[in-house]
């Protein structure tokens, strides 16, 4: 059943012991949107925990910061920014899958999965619908509500520069501002470091770059001998992905990344002509009209190959839409 | 005479045929907050001319689209972002540098020359207080206006990641956002393309990076013969000077770009703590603390070793503060 705002206020106003999960590979999206509605229902006398498929890195600590698990036994499951149960990774999956009561998401692709969804797929990020959701609630916005709901404001939309990027977003940047979300360091550490590591990583990815169909489409490929001769690591790979579509001209930027089980995630962006998410779910995979992925179980040479020929038609659609 | 906003708007309605000057080596503060005032001042029936003592490249243009340039002798002299006569290059500093009636300004550095002086230095840019100037004037914000001024907005706080964004920053953002800015494709082009010949320097500058004080501070050298190498050219390098400060650890980061006559131009970012023109003021330069520049006439070496100099009491200092 499909849910409004408002409903979706009232169903966690009247249930206590939450449990709220984000998804596997965490962004600052599901995991801003997790710990702030989280302090949103804590601030309501509730009971919550948060969990996730994957462990947190340390960038995401701070929005944790001063916030207390509940140790009781969940009875109101939320899923924040999950647009299917896979994502919830295998054990959560089997555990929670088929028990999510509630599941607030921004993503088109929603497979519809839980008891209620309340979902608005032309937010950017599911911390809009979090932040209107809270005051909606009547939940007081403190700097560290304002913190964690920047971080996924900014986060989902490349920090104002994506196609889903709205009048509302810049609205709600803004109030965020004003009720004193630390901006400056979570760009900063989300927009403006690199590790030394990425640094090597970054420059080896770009040394490789190759180009497609006249230009229009560019690849990057990080393969796991890559880690090793920099340093770095896959949880650093996510901000290779919008760097491909930055050289002029392209209007497909893909990622190619190996996994540990030597499959490849290809991860697209497109400037929003391209629907990447359509891409995408050629290969089994989804997302946004802007930037999308899938997993594609074969060697690099293949894997190249798929994607390619699942772009291919696309960018000659646009082609011949332009003449 | 310093004048506040409300003078401001009184002087600009009370005078006619306009002459704007931006500064050299134009950025999208200073032509949007041209173009955004001349529009402003169209729309109030008065004539205008914009100049600029170096050419405006292909990626302001936008700004100029569908705006007529006065040809009447120009009675009123305004300078625009323009913290010194000096910055308005030999020619225009000569005709006009002695006869500027008002300086609209956010440099701290602003050395007080014009007849009247209305400066805001805890302003983020030009366009912030260009924005405000315009409400007082009772001029109706079109779209075109809302995206010059969010051509000035975004760039001069890196797309709102730099010290100086405030609250009011992304409050102006939102109303301009509100007003029609093309904001997605303003951010495309000054945040999210790279020319290819760029993307080939960026590897190049980036594979020479160095660091000094304990990784505290990072540099990195275009020199001439990188143009050749890369097909790049001057014009192209601004883009570089934050790469540096990028990298985790490093307070202080340099851009360093052999001008023509083979003195180098050197480019300081920092993270706010370290005041980058107080570094930069050493060397004769100039700016922001977060982002200042300065000229040195030496060879590579020299002017390496002399800006190394500027910066090792102000990073010592600041690790001294630390204990």
């Amino acid at each position: 059943m499909m849910v409004n705002l408002n409903e979706t206020a009232a169903l966690l106003l009247n249930n206590d012991n939450f449990l709220l999960l984000c998804h596997i590979s965490p962004d600052g999206d599901t995991v801003g949107s997790a710990t702030a509605l989280a302090r949103g229902l804590v601030s309501k006398g509730k009971k919550v925990k948060i969990l996730c498929g994957d462990k947190f890195t340390s960038e995401y600590s701070f929005m944790f910061d001063g916030l207390e698990m509940s140790e009781e036994e969940p009875r109101f499951i939320v899923a924040v920014d999950v647009a299917d149960p896979k994502l919830l990774g295998a054990q959560y999956k089997k555990e929670y899958g088929g028990r999510v009561d509630l599941c607030i998401d921004h993503h088109s692709t929603n497979v519809i999965y839980a008891a209620k969804t309340c979902l608005e797929p032309n937010s950017a990020s599911a911390a809009e619908i979090i932040y209107l959701l809270l005051e909606e609630m009547g939940v007081e916005i403190t700097p560290e509500i304002a913190g964690c709901l920047y971080t996924g404001v900014s986060t989902d939309t490349g920090c104002f520069r994506f196609s889903n990027t709205t009048v509302r977003t810049f609205q709600i940047a803004a109030k965020l501002a004003e009720y004193g979300a630390d901006y400056y360091n979570i760009n900063q550490s989300f927009f403006e470091t690199k590790t030394k590591t990425y640094a090597a990583l970054e420059r080896l990815a770009l040394e490789g770059m190759r180009f497609y169909f006249d230009g229009r489409c560019a690849v990057i490929c990080v393969t796991r001998s890559m880690y090793d001769e920099t340093g770095s690591n896959e949880a650093e790979t996510t901000k290779l992905a919008n760097l491909p579509r930055q050289v002029e001209g392209v209007k497909v930027g893909v990622l190619m990344r190996e996994l540990e089980d030597g499959s490849f995630k290809c991860s697209l962006r497109t400037h929003g002509e391209i629907d990447a998410s359509l891409i995408a779910a050629k290969l089994g995979g989804g997302g946004h009209v802007g930037a999308a992925a899938c997993t594609i179980e074969a060697d690099k040479d293949k894997s190249t190959e798929l994607i390619l020929k699942a772009i291919e038609p696309e960018i000659c659609d646009e082609d011949s839409a332009l003449k």
